[in-house]
């Protein structure tokens, strides 16, 4: 396998931290993002989304989007399961991964693709421009504060965010955090759930990854 | 089990045609969103966020979130197979459920929840008000012109979106692309793949549900 990786975009960070939590070692290639090599035609041979990340199996097979490709090494890669062990707990870890997702993630990324100078006629991931909107930059923040009340919430009814045990939602939602420095957003003294929750999932070894 | 429905609400629908697919005759409760019943104290006890479709198990359990409701009803009724019969296959068909969602089905719903004068400071699901932003609406739909163009390309290289088998991923895209109604979007003439797919896919009684 090889994954086509950015350090820096949070979605290939989610591929890397659960590939961490499975105890495999990908080898790795960088798409230099910073210089838009994801639009090159090298990558776009890769993937014609112009997206990372991507994997690519032994036969040559390439996965994109990283929620699929986490499904995918958590049924080849089964042990530690991070999607629930049985029906039911993998639906309500699916579930929280996607409130994460549209409630948190696609808020931030809202907030930073549209209020970001680097992303200007880039506002949306892939190969076509989009001009910034600066309304939509400020909606982002709104929408992740509104994101951490929704976690703080959660957090104090259930260990993890998918229910008692760690899972890819907790994934998900470490990313979405790290990622909201973009947009200067950050847990609030007033959230003493989430700071306990992400002391504990900032402190294992994979968020290192 | 009881499914929270809305007739027209396209992510209940997409529920709707993968039980219908699935031969199940899951008893269904409407809720009525022209009068914002969502967001009443009755409905806000049963999801908290707000939003429809709910699915409510025998044992009192409430799933949301249309994508992890169809992945528990493929668990537990595996027959006919909807996800794809192994890793790879749900890992490809997840994939490209995955890019209707976000290039397609977002595209359709930032225009329509952006443009449509009901929706006035709704331009969000969910709890929250937001005001509707003029320029949303005119990009999602340059970004739904966008994903027909994609499906287009897509459907001449493979007889489905998923692969070569009608999957989660065809349901996904048929239910966008009637939503897309709302936002005056259409399979033009010159993407005769899109109007052979569509013909199939909609041509299945499935798709009435």
């Amino acid at each position: 396998m090889l994954l086509y990786d950015f350090k820096m975009a949070p979605n290939a960070r989610r591929v890397r931290v659960f590939a961490a939590e499975k105890g495999l070692d990908i080898p790795m290639q960088e798409v230099d993002l910073g210089n838009r090599a994801q639009l090159g035609a090298d990558y776009l041979a890769v993937n014609p989304m112009g997206e990372v990340p991507a994997l690519v199996l032994d036969d040559g097979t390439v996965l994109t989007e990283s929620t699929a490709i986490c499904r995918y090494l958590e049924e080849v890669y089964p042990d530690p399961p991070l999607c629930g062990r049985n029906p039911l707990e993998r639906a309500q870890m699916m579930m929280w991964d996607r409130r994460v997702e549209q409630h948190g993630f696609a808020a931030v990324a809202e907030g930073f693709r549209n209020g970001n100078p680097f992303f200007k006629d880039r506002s949306v991931t892939g190969t076509t421009d989009f001009a910034q909107l600066p309304e939509l930059a400020e909606r982002g923040k709104q929408r992740f504060a509104n994101f951490l009340e929704l976690m703080e919430q959660r957090l104090g009814e259930s260990e993890f965010v998918g229910g008692d045990r760690f899972s890819i939602a907790d994934i998900t939602a470490l990313i979405t955090i790290d990622f909201a420095r973009t947009i200067k957003g950050a847990i609030g003294e007033h959230q003493p759930n989430l700071k306990r929750w992400y002391g504990a999932v900032n402190g294992r070894p994979s968020a290192k990854a």
